[in-house]
């Protein structure tokens, strides 16, 4: 039995989470039960979401209890099988934790999936083809529904969820604009990603300055917008937005530690006849399969390459994930474990 | 040819509206071309709408030109006509402004329509049988679409379109909640209009407490809520959402005047995955058939008994306009002219 680096939530945060919320321990992982799986992993996936989770207050999602594993996705492989489904070497994504292995019941809906490395490297299956891409797949197909020719923005461009935005966007003929902090990012959105303009929010000391910016860079106005942020970037999309525009509502990661994030002027949802939708990728496992599908052709063929901020060993977690909070990696944020 | 007196917007208002951004001024009746009607008007309508036309700035609907007739529904009756299609002595509903007559070209569509006043008193067709009637189904029925059971909620519970959205609402097995400017109006909200309960949004000072009241009234939380009015009353119905919750935005009366009106906590949005939708039903003429016929079966059949506040005369109508936007009228207001 390997012995099994694990991070517990220990203490909840008041206000801004820290690395003393976290607590790293050693266990030995369990001899396998009839049906069992043992995956070591190579990838742990740290998104906005977990944030959420660390609070105790109502929340969408539920809270991480603690003294527990925290959540999250991971990709890997099979160490050991106790189930005729997998076998020693298959590579498999799940929802295996802040941790070096995880004991699977596999014979659970869902808790285990094998995936092809061919085309798609393993990591990616817990960014541009996994649950942040198949995200911005639902807000820009579902909910934004957009036309060619439409503009459409997204916030963290170059995030994991931005990141496929762009390339989803570009497939539909829209016109992307990515909103994304500071100069290089900015590059990259335009370089690498495809997008057709990139607004920096760090020039823009407020709404009315960066909504400018975007007047700039949505000549047309915006007529759909993917919210990762909320603050003052949603404060500036609004004044740029067109009649009948529609606002996906994903994240608003600008508000997750508890500051008040007041909407400057909500009139305009009126006057300019907005649909806005806050959603959950996870209640809407219908658009899954459809949705990887088209994410795979595009990184298969090289339409989207999404780039990966990648922290090494598990102990480096809980300073990576407290970095994405604040806009310090590029890219999808991964841990490498082996 | 008679006299003919006017109200034209002087001037633009700066900040709050007064008397003194109107005018009076008297005319004659001009002489009738073929295919017009002159029509005698019985009631005029006074809407929140009118407030956002006095602007110059942007906003949904076109600025109302200075030195002209102010816009708004009227219902009248028909003195001479040289429009086959028009006798005199029909009673007709059309847009003819604040004035005491209006010469209309019959010919354009729906410029004038004859109405049947055999069960629905004539001055009904500019409120619960009129566009603040069809105003309250949209928002319901396209937007809300409740089932059975559901808890809907709608601010300005008294005013023309509140009283139909809850008449619509207890046709539809819906629990029917309002919000109303002190006992009185709740009071008739709940005896007179059909609503299950209604809070008095006045006994409280913050969203906050606002919210204490309206759990009570709203024990199994929120699925529907119209919004009329904004500000503190919107923040509290938020406190108050079920997931999958939806918002039909109709008005923000409370930032008419151009006061700052932020949204507190638009994270709760995307907390309870709300789908939030401003519209303008003159731009969805295609439900006005199907929603005037059941608005007047309700009418018809006493089941909606919409209260009206009457002014008195052309020169009211300033008067009682800048009462409508302070909440002081009780029900539709109305001008009566003859």
């Amino acid at each position: 039995m390997p012995a099994n680096q694990q991070i517990l939530l220990d203490n909840r945060p008041d206000g801004e989470a820290t690395v003393n919320n976290f607590k790293l321990v050693t266990t030995q992982t369990p001899a396998l039960a009839d049906g069992q799986v043992l995956v070591r992993h190579h990838f742990l996936s740290l998104d906005p979401y977990m944030r959420g989770r660390m609070n105790d207050s109502k929340s969408y999602a539920a809270s991480q209890p603690l003294g527990e594993v925290m959540i999250g996705g991971t990709v890997g492989e099979v160490a050991e099988s106790k189930n005729p489904k997998f076998q020693p070497g298959d590579k498999v994504v799940g929802m295996g934790g802040w941790q070096e292995y995880s004991v699977v019941d596999a014979a659970q809906p869902g808790a285990l999936r094998k995936v092809d490395t061919t085309h798609v490297p393993l990591s990616h299956y817990l960014g541009a083809v996994g649950m942040p891409g198949v995200t911005a797949w639902y807000g820009l197909v579902k909910l934004i529904n957009p036309k060619a020719g439409d503009t459409v923005v997204v916030s963290a461009a170059t995030g994991a969820v931005g990141s496929a935005f762009g390339a989803l966007a570009k497939a539909r003929g829209c016109r992307a604009v990515g909103i994304a902090g500071g100069p290089e990012k900015c590059k990259y959105a335009v370089e690498e990603l495809g997008f057709d303009a990139c607004v920096d929010y760090k020039l823009h000391k407020d709404a009315h300055s960066l909504s400018k910016a975007l007047k700039e860079a949505c000549p047309d106005g915006i007529d759909g917008y993917f919210e990762n942020v909320g603050g003052m970037v949603l404060d500036a999309v609004l004044l740029r937005m067109n009649a009948f525009g529609r606002i996906a509502v994903c994240g608003m990661i600008a508000g997750y530690d508890g500051k008040p994030m007041p909407l400057a002027n909500p009139a305009l949802l009126l006057v300019n006849r907005i649909r806005l939708e806050g959603f959950i990728i996870a209640e809407h496992m219908e658009v899954w399969p459809e949705a990887l599908t088209e994410l795979g052709q595009l990184v298969g063929s090289g339409k989207l390459r999404p780039r990966e901020s990648v922290a090494q060993g598990i102990a480096a977690a809980p300073e990576a994930f407290l970095g994405l909070l604040k806009g310090k990696n590029f890219g999808k944020q991964l841990v490498k474990l082996i």
